[in-house]
């Protein structure tokens, strides 16, 4: 008999304990998430339908979807990756095309790679992503970054651009690449990529706007915007394990982007053949109809997020960043938490602890000054008790300096 | 109230059809693999272990390992991230240092990226997977090809490496880079890398080594092998959910394939700062001492694919690449099977038909003449049964023409 033989008998052999348990699977890294009330930014818009759970599990093993390939992932009909990729997403957005990446970083290389020469100056918010200025990095491009208004609302001057292009081209610069952050991943901030899109079309300068924390969340249409690319994330906004995302784009750059092998006639060579070739295509499919109607309801998500940072602003917990508020990833200042936490006998990590009490996750362990949340997959039930919670803390320490 | 509120209410939706269900969770889009034997070579390797599935359900939420980073995801201590890229994986293969990708060919495109330059010469062996040429592609290097043996071996010499070398070395090109392929996935030769280290190391050219079907099954030590680098996968041979895998290399390229960001110290350039950011890296980990456990026992692959390929013969369905074999991965070829397709009233897809029928999958549909299995996964048992298929349908014809 050869060895192993087979699923059953990888089961009947971890379970009969002759091959010692793996590290993970002891019970202190099973991860427990029932009834835990999530508030950290990157997980409230990744968290998976049951739709997904049962597709993971359908579909979890390694190359499972490609015997139903010819040659091409995007083509495959059944499951019906080609009416996702070629229909159902390009509709969601308002792309001419999509294509799917691994993640919005990888997207944006790729755009990156794709459309500049190393040396090139591309132009780059502030509030981007740290990946944003790693992949730049990665493409040998020069990085003119605009800043923001800082405290206390970090806000893009979106002339700025305009004002950074003009002092570049009196240099003999031309700029080739614009990119924007919509919304920043910190202070949850909207700057107005229309009038950036204006701005590049007037120049004609591609515009890469990265959606990571818009697509799956709330309404983006990107031809509306008028923007040559926009990248989203799976795992960050469309309840998909990652990693997983997709490039939209205009027409106008398929033969750039999408350019074929001289030696195969169907791999595309900025997606090396294929990307999201594994289970995290089929959870974003799964997940897709909640996804996209849950974003007909993004007015309750504003509504909701504005009801909690004026009731954090009513025990003094400011929000930074624009406000009234247009997004549920939002920036807080506290200096009486601040204040608690140097004679807390936790220290700094006094806020992490007694949250974690109240099973409420994700505020970074080690913050109580400035820390950022998410108030997308909480109720206003769940919202009540981390108001509470926070209302509690802030009064012991008004028993305590009192 | 806030909509979606958490998992629960995302569960009682879909159930009570408020939300159309999902393209992909009618029930024929559901993957059925009980019982099936299963002979895709690009599958076997990535079926998941029992201890993976249960990561999945845990792990399968977007970023449900970041909450434990402090930002550099291979350092996160619990679950224990830190200590399998560290230490298990460099211990398993031999290797000096290991960093996780997103799969073998980001693996190869990232080397390729980080120690070439636009327009440098690059050796490669004919039997790469395609995603090797198109890699070389996107980084705009000129690929020197190293034919094969041709009919019915197709062997990679391995002088012939040391030959285009020296001829391009006449004419003043250095080549910059040597990949091969150990084995390749079609006939699953395993060519001398000891060899191809020796002349690397000679002629002071970095080697990759694609090991994407040997990591996993079979014993591999790249430093005793000598190469500067290898590439695995996970989905492909080490049962993991996709797309993983890693790269391992000698220290001295430390510098060159992990350098920092200059504006972030935490994150590596060319990893983008983090590549396999979900929970296909908690399956390779739940797979890991499976894994490590089976690639002990790769002398019973070996003879079980010897006895498969002897089998075949006495059907006269003749095993090509090398033989003795030495690998489950191998390429036949029936003159019988392929006449009885100009018959048949399924014509050239009879043979998956058949073969459907006994739930026998993983044979390309459409061949008959040549076709490549791996049996890796099967049981003697079940290929037994496999075998007596191909004798049945040799024989009819034999019925069908004597």
């Amino acid at each position: 008999m050869g060895w192993p033989s087979g699923w059953a008998e990888v089961c009947r052999t971890l379970h009969a304990g002759s091959i010692p348990a793996p590290i993970s699977m002891t019970s202190e890294y099973l991860r427990k998430t029932k009834h835990m009330i999530n508030l950290n930014p990157l997980q409230t818009g990744g968290l998976l339908t049951a739709a997904a759970r049962r597709m993971l599990m359908e579909w979890g093993d390694g190359y499972s979807i490609c015997d139903f390939c010819r040659g091409k992932l995007d083509e495959i009909r059944n499951p019906p990756i080609y009416e996702f990729v070629h229909h159902d997403l390009p509709e969601f957005i308002g792309a001419d095309i999509v294509r799917l990446t691994n993640g919005a970083r990888e997207g944006i290389f790729t755009i990156m790679h794709a459309v500049t020469k190393p040396g090139d100056t591309i132009v780059v918010d502030e509030n981007a992503h740290y990946s944003t200025f790693v992949a730049a990095e990665r493409a040998k491009l020069k990085i003119q970054k605009i800043a923001n208004s800082g405290y206390p609302k970090y806000i893009i001057d979106i002339q700025a651009y305009e004002h950074v292009i003009k002092a570049l081209e009196k240099q003999k610069i031309k700029v080739k690449l614009l990119i924007i952050t919509y919304p920043d991943g910190n202070y949850g901030n909207l700057p107005d990529v229309r009038l950036l899109s204006k701005i590049a079309a007037n120049y004609d300068i591609p515009l890469i706007i990265n959606a990571a924390y818009a697509i799956g969340r709330m309404p983006v249409n990107v031809n509306d915007i008028g923007a040559d690319f926009i990248v989203a994330s799976g795992h960050k906004s469309m309840a998909s394990a990652g990693p997983i995302g997709f490039i939209g784009m205009k027409k106008k750059w398929e033969k750039t982007l999408l350019r074929i092998s001289q030696f195969f006639k169907n791999k595309e060579i900025e997606m090396l053949g294929c990307t999201a070739r594994g289970p995290s295509l089929l959870t974003m499919m799964a997940s897709f109809r909640h996804v996209r109607e849950r974003v007909k309801h993004w007015n309750n998500q504003i509504e909701k997020a504005q009801w909690f940072s004026r009731e954090m602003g009513k025990i003094e917990i400011r929000q930074l960043g624009e406000k009234p508020h247009m997004h549920d990833v939002m920036f807080f200042e506290s200096e009486k938490l601040y204040e608690i936490s140097k004679h807390h006998k936790n220290g700094a990590f006094y806020l992490y602890h007694e949250f974690k009490k109240n099973n409420i996750w994700g505020i970074k362990p080690g913050l109580t000054k400035y820390f950022k949340l998410s108030t997308f997959t909480a109720t206003r039930e769940e919202l009540a008790t981390v108001i509470d919670t926070f209302k509690s803390l802030v009064s012991s320490r008004s028993r305590l300096t009192g």
